[in-house]
This record gives C-alpha cells, structure tokens and sequence, in this order.
C-alpha cells in the first residue's frame, strides 16, 4: 500500500519537522501555513508543495493548541475523503469537537512527545520525533483512520503508545502540565533570597527546577484545554502541602510524604520501559579541563564497565566537577578501584 | 601552628567521615559514639582514636539534627578549653541553644552541603566533602573559635562559606527542603495514575521527582528543627498554586508563574559560581551498547569542542536513548556537523 497523500497544516517545528521527515521517507506531503512567509520557508527546507488541487489521504494540523479543534473540524469538511488527525498535547477537547462535527470517525488524536526545550519554527528537523512515544488517540475513529495515523508515527521512527483520549489528559496533567507548575512555583519562592543565599543551591534544586526554565510558550494554551485535570492535580499537591503546613507533628507529616513520593518514583519507568534499575553511583572529582571527561570514560571501558547514565554536578565556586558515573552494582567497586588507581579522586556516592 | 586536637562526637557516616579526612591531613582525632559498636568501628576504619582524657581544643558535634542543641551544650560545658561546631543542617536554633548556655563564644555552626543521596553509617569517606560548600555561621563566637572552624573546613578541602544562621536556615528552606517536600507532593500526585499512564513520563517529570527517591531519614529532623521557615516557603508555593487553581483565566496564571519562575531559576549559580552559561544542546541518537558513549565523547573531542554538560535520556520502550551534549553556542553547529559526518543520529535539541 503505498504512503497516503499527506497535506501539513500549519507550517511552525512540528508541522515543519514533520512535513520533511515523512519527504525523506518518500511519502507526498504538501503543507499550508495562515502565514504566507512560514509556508514559503517550509516549502524552501523541504517539508513538502503547496497545495495543488490533489485531495490528500492524510491531514495534519500542527497549529498552536487553541486553535487546533477548530482546525480540525473545518479540514474534516474542507477534505472529505481524508484522515484528520492533530499534534495538541491536550485531546478530549478536540475529540469532542470531532465528534460533534459528525465526522468523528476520520479524526484520531495525536500527541508526538517531542522535548520540552524546544522552541522556534525555524529549527525543523525530520527526525524531531524519532525514538519519543507517539500517543494515538483512537475516540470513534474508523479502524482504517486508526491505521493511517499509526502509519504516520511508524514512518517517523516513534514508539505508538494507544490511549483514550481523557485518560490521556488525566495523565499529562500529573506527569507534565502539573510538574512544570511545580517546578516553576518552586523556582518563584527563591524570590526572597539574596543572590549569595541562592548559591547554596545543590543539584537537588537545579533538577527540581530545570524545566522552570523552559519558555512559557504554549503552557497558557495548554492550561485552558486541560485546566480541570491540571487543576484537579494541582489540588492534590496543594493538599498535600497543606497537610505538612498545618500539621502538628510537622516531621512525621514530612516522612509520610517522603514515603508515600518514593512509592510512586518507583513507578516511572527508567531505561527501557523497565522498572528503574538500581544502578551503584560512583563519583569522582574531574577538573573543568577538555578532555577530562572522555579520559574517565575510557578509563571506565578499560575495565569493561559500562555507563549507563552519567550526572555532572558543577561545584559553585571551585574549577572541578563532580560527575558520578551509575553503573550495575556488582561492577561499582571494580570501577571505582580501577579509577583510583589511574589517579582519578573518587568522592562520595 | 599546629593542627587543633579534634574530637569527634558521633560515629554515624559525617562524623566518621570528617575523623578518617582529618587524621589523613595529620590531625590528632579522639572519635565516640553512644553506640560502642559505631565508635569501634570508626576506629576500626581510621577515624580517630578513642578519647584518652586529654583535652581536645576542637569538638565536632556530628550526631542527629534532634540532639545536636543538647549535645553542643553538654560539650562546649565538658570540655571548657575547645570550640565547638555541629554538623546540622539547620543552625539557628541550635546557636539559640549554645548562647542560652553563657558559653556562646566557642560556639561556631558548620554545614557541610554533602549530597542528598548519601546514607548508611559503615560508607565513611575521608573526602565525602571534598568541592562542597561548608556553611560557616559565627553567631557569637570570637573570632579564634571562627578561625578554627575555618581551618577544619579547609582541611577537607572544602569551600567555605560565611552566612548568619537565620539567613541560613531560611535559604535552606528554599534551595532545600522546600523543594524536597514539592518534588515529593509532585510523585505523590502520580498516585491515581495507572502504569501505562506513567509511562508517558519524560525528562521533565524525572528530573522534578529525582530528590524525591531520597530516604526520609533525617527530614523529620530537620522539618521540625526549621519549621517556621519551611512553612514560610511552603505557604509561598501554596499562594502560587492556588493562584492558578482560583484564576479566571487559567492561561494567563500559568504564563505569570512561569514567567516569575525563569527568573529565579536564572539566578541559580551554574558552573564555577558564575552566571548559568548559555550552552547550546546538541542531540544525539545512541543505541544502548557499551562504549557508544565514548565513542560519542572521542568524536566531540576529534574536533576540538569541549563538552560542558551531559544530559542522558532514556526512551522508555526503545532500546536507544537520547544524549545531550552541552557545549558553547559557536562550537554547536560544528559539532553537530563533525558527529553527522561519523553516522551519528542527530535528533532535535
């Protein structure tokens, strides 16, 4: 069966990333955008013709999340004969549109799980999606538009993840909408301090705090869509503050908090979809020099350990690092010998 | 001027620690510990000698944040000739207690910022500190006893900093514990999730929940010991949240904290106590083989760019994963280019 004639709308990243990375694999893409200078510029990198007559098999919107139900419905009446699907991180609004539109079984969510750093329409790439979960979200779609649309995240070298399509919000709120509000209103409480109190800051909080500092971009679009499953997060956190604000013991308040988060950081799936494992952490002291880094992890291979995960943590104020190299347990001991003896300063796990 | 003669009064792993790194530089070190079986095991592994009735001229208070007021107190009255310091994470409180004693002279507070992760009494290291900050708050002391204290911190190499300890107690509050509380209420909310519904988790969600894998073990401690400035931060999240959860217009609340946030988060000191550097990603795809990342670190080096940070993102169903390579933004495009050129996948930034 050959590639369906696929036609882009909206021209920014995704839309971009995905017009050229489906070109490469050889399917017919056209592309649209509202702005006649992005669509030019993506027709200029590659990411597909303009729209020539043709009656495309597939329909894309990749427009920013407010607009995307309202897209979607105007291309199930503009396109017929095609698929419709969408690229919003939120969906059981725009199913519902779908559905009320009468044409819901040509329309199947999509939610292409790209890093949150990115940002730019410029910045298209065709392997933007490779190797990140593609949710599919089937509603009353045809079992054929289904396929179409796994089709699509298969051509892009993503791993189809099928959800419905609540679910699917319930979800990204707890594990991405309600999380950057944390970490952004963790971050806001530093307010007070002077600027030598915040450089006490260890690796805890720049990790708590990193995605803080993603741009604020399309969370306001987002946080409409999913506001009562965000909400509804957000007041299980606040409850569970308040319990530790109010509490009489504020220790114990404190432990059974701590107990009940490391149940459910158990719980999210490390390398490889399998449970966390339970890597040994050995950390060395590595002077900020080129090199230095590769030197220690070809001192690691030289003993046949492999790395499965490395963390650097910069020292505020010394020209050294400390990075800790997370090996199997069995290996650490030899690992951290073997490191000791071609000099390297082996610190605390 | 010779080394103090320094005893150590808790045998749990700091105390242990700060003996076996302090007899290495030379130092005279008497260690005990309530437990007989910690002390002679402390002495067993090198940490200090036991206490032979001479009087030391330095007391390291090394015991659980709880008892740390009443033994300084018990200490800086049993041995009249030493300056006293403590180990604990919270300092006020402590300090109130060592003034109220009419001995507040000799009393100086430590804290040393070891890593989080760390625990079990028997992983004693002798440079478990070593490129870490040593909070150094005077309160009353003179400036002899300041000295002292300032010479132990160096000895294990590491880097001092002066703070008052009201300032620090309410700046741990925010760099620390709050967040430690956050990022456990954060993995708390992943509760009513199914499994499926977790595995959608990406960077972001793991980085926000790291700390909160950590053992509750002291926490309770140290909630009660800084109570009144964790509820402050605490109380100051909560408005936060609760400013979204109650806004009008949900989007622009989340666009306001967010905005608020990434300007605290700019202010979190990177590398070498600097402003955090504007480095530039650069994404590779790595298959999950052992010596892949060497390979990927040798590239980078071919060309001469020096890797500042890593960053390494597991898929959670495929057996790749995602490495970002953090470098400056004029070397970027070079390296991307150069590791394109040896069959290296670059995925998106």
């Amino acid at each position: 069966m050959s590639a369906p004639r696929t036609h882009v709308i909206g021209a920014g990243l995704i839309g971009a990333s995905i017009g050229i990375g489906l070109s490469a694999e050889g399917w017919s893409v056209t592309i649209e955008d509202a702005d006649e200078e992005a669509e030019a510029l993506a027709r200029s990198i590659g990411a597909g013709r303009a729209l020539d007559g043709g009656a495309p098999d597939l329909v894309i919107v990749a427009v920013p999340p407010s607009f995307a139900a309202d897209v979607v419905v105007s291309s199930l009446d503009r396109f017929p004969g095609a698929v419709v699907t969408d690229v919003a991180s939120v969906k059981a609004p725009i199913a519902a549109a779908a559905d009320a539109s009468g044409h819901g079984e040509r329309y199947v969510g999509s939610h292409p799980m790209a890093g949150r750093e990115i940002s730019g329409g410029m910045a298209a790439q065709g392997d933007l999606f490779k190797a990140r979960p593609w949710v599919v979200c089937a509603n009353g779609a045809s079992a054929s538009a289904v396929e179409t649309v796994t089709r699509l995240a298969h051509a892009l070298q993503c791993d189809v993840v099928r959800m419905e399509a609540g679910a699917h919000d319930a979800a990204v709120a707890r594990v991405s909408h309600a999380p950057q509000v944390a970490a952004s209103a963790v971050a806001a409480a530093l307010g007070p301090l002077e600027a030598d109190d915040v450089a006490l800051a260890g690796q805890g909080l720049r990790d708590v705090t990193r995605i803080a500092a993603s741009d604020p971009g399309m969370w306001a679009d987002i946080a409409r869509l999913n506001r009562s499953a965000l909400v509804a997060t957000i007041d299980h956190i606040i409850a569970d503050l308040e319990d530790i604000r109010d509490a009489d013991d504020v220790g114990e308040a404190v432990t059974d908090l701590i107990e009940r988060g490391r149940v459910e950081v158990a719980r999210i799936p490390g390398k490889h979809g399998g449970a966390k494992r339970d890597w040994t952490p050995v950390t060395v002291v590595v002077p900020d020099a080129p090199g230095q880094l590769l030197r220690l992890l070809g001192d690691a291979a030289a003993v046949g350990v492999n790395v499965e995960d490395i963390t650097i943590e910069h020292s505020p104020r010394q020209p050294v690092g400390l990075t800790t190299l997370h090996v199997l347990p069995a290996r650490a001991g030899e690992l951290a010998q073997a490191l000791a003896a071609n000099d390297w300063e082996i610190a605390a796990p």
